[in-house]
């Protein structure tokens, strides 16, 4: 299924006029990235014997909107690089990377307009609605950075919004061009939700308890920037007030050493048992999401790929 | 037809959450603006005998949306006022502005989405074109501030792209939703073409010769950063060889009194003869516009307030 649509995606002319419109769109795309929410609307276009050659236009839309929140959103994080190269504010400028982020939005549009016109009114809709929930999640993301007092609640409502709901709307959407029932739809969508909550779960999980070598990115960024992570926001929770005060001293050092910050706060964050309690949390929404699955109405056979993904990930590493 | 219009707009509800998110919509939307596509839209839905009421939601979708390339634009142009207001980026921050400004594409196309099932598709295929083309005037504009050699041609392609296409594609609009014989709808476009190329040629004479009270701006802008105009193209064109070195170092002089510069360079346009110059290319778009609406096959009564919009230009001094 991927190799379909990476034939059709990568063949996407952007050695268009204007060039310096055109070439950060074709910089970002070409960079790769796991292409997860083309890959999961075709499986789902699939589960319901869709035609998923007719669906690639669908999924084409829905990378091209997500490389365009990494674009803008590496613009506001002034986030320096993107898989292992610079990012496109770094190699062009901001301008160059505001405006090649807006065509490539309207470019996801055109594409998502493709859809069959019996289907475009509905696609559209959980579309739109879709990309202003990523927007709303990025705006908390950013707020909770000057915020001392962010809850677990607000976390889950962050992450919901910037991360699940784009993979939800995908399957979604997926499962409206294979003409799904919109009970089955609406399903898969909350399928999409706990696999999002527990995606972005693992990778909090990851960032400190992962392998350099298989996660990418140095552990412990979120510890170094006191990022507002299910750790570190669970941990504050948890602890008891020496450890917290601990803790609060050790993410208000500014002159000591990474490494050394870094496995203070585990070690403390195993008196807590944070491993043990980040994996519970990940494996609760690795079960919700099963029991979504569950309730579409197709044959265990058919739902495998969708199974497989969620199975998957209590292994991933990266 | 305006009151209609700004009856629905003004009342669409910013004050949700998110707040720091729709605030800045809310602040770019109040602050007024001409309402010029919204009301064309309007004017071309009802030239046809359409339901103006029925065509409000993509009247707001235009006008949202050219309120959405401002606030990127003003980030880009690092303007620091927009309508005698501080520019969002000013009033916020870049980040506040660019994904308040995303999130006001994705609403535009939410209220473009609401057109009729039959005429999605060809609506949304006009709007989406026109936005990217709008991004690629935008692109070519920006690229013109460090290049010496723009022809007169490519400043012609940047403003047809950066300003006439969506007034055109507003006329457009409103002529599918009208259900216009595809001809009629697109000789329109081109009047809205026309109307647009002499629109902004009006804005290029008026930076100069206009009057400040009326025009909003101080006079000789364009002068002081030498923008590429056509003002300023076109009279290094015509100038002779002494001419043009005295303009080069006017342009050039960064010691000088604005009022002082503005004067000579003045005087120098008075020698080439350029306010004719301006309004003779101005009136050739008018009299190009009013062809195209000739061959609109209305009765001249129902053509006659698009009529007026273009006579109104050579008298407008805003």
């Amino acid at each position: 299924m991927n190799e379909i649509f990476a034939q059709q995606f990568n063949t996407i002319n952007w050695d268009i006029e204007p060039k310096q419109l055109y070439a950060p769109i074709a910089y970002t795309l070409e960079s790769g990235g796991k292409r997860i929410r083309p890959n999961l609307l075709l499986m789902a276009t699939d589960l319901f014997g869709g035609s998923t050659k007719e669906a690639i236009d669908a999924a084409t839309a829905l990378e091209i909107f997500h490389n365009f929140t990494l674009l803008h959103d590496d613009i506001m994080d002034k986030s320096p690089t993107r898989r292992n190269k610079p990012t496109v504010h770094v190699k062009w400028n901001d301008s160059a990377a505001i405006l090649s982020g807006d065509a490539m939005m309207i470019k996801a549009y055109q594409y998502i307009s493709k859809v069959g016109e019996d289907k475009l009114p509905e696609v559209l809709a959980v579309f739109s609605q879709t990309a202003l929930e990523v927007c709303e999640g990025q705006q908390y993301d950013m707020e909770f950075e000057t915020r001392s007092d962010v809850s677990l609640e607000e976390y889950f409502t962050m992450i919901r919004l910037k991360t699940a709901v784009l993979l939800a709307a995908s399957l979604k959407i997926g499962a409206i061009l294979g003409n799904a029932h919109p009970a089955d739809a609406n399903e898969l969508y909350k399928y999409g939700i706990a696999l999002g909550m527990a995606f972005q779960l693992q990778d909090d999980y990851l960032d400190l308890y992962g392998d350099f070598k298989t996660f990418g990115k140095p552990i412990g960024g979120d510890v170094l920037c006191h990022k507002k992570s299910f750790l570190n926001l669970r941990a504050m929770e948890l602890a008891n007030s020496q450890q917290k005060e601990v803790l609060i001293a050790l993410f208000e050092n500014t002159s000591m050493d990474d490494k050394a910050k870094i496995d203070q706060v585990r070690l403390i964050y195993d008196e807590i048992g944070m491993r043990t309690i980040c994996q519970d949390e990940i494996q609760r929404y690795h079960d919700e999401a099963l029991t979504y699955l569950e309730k579409v109405n197709e044959n265990a056979k058919s739902k495998a790929p969708l199974r497989a993904i969620i199975e998957k990930l209590n292994l991933r590493e990266s």
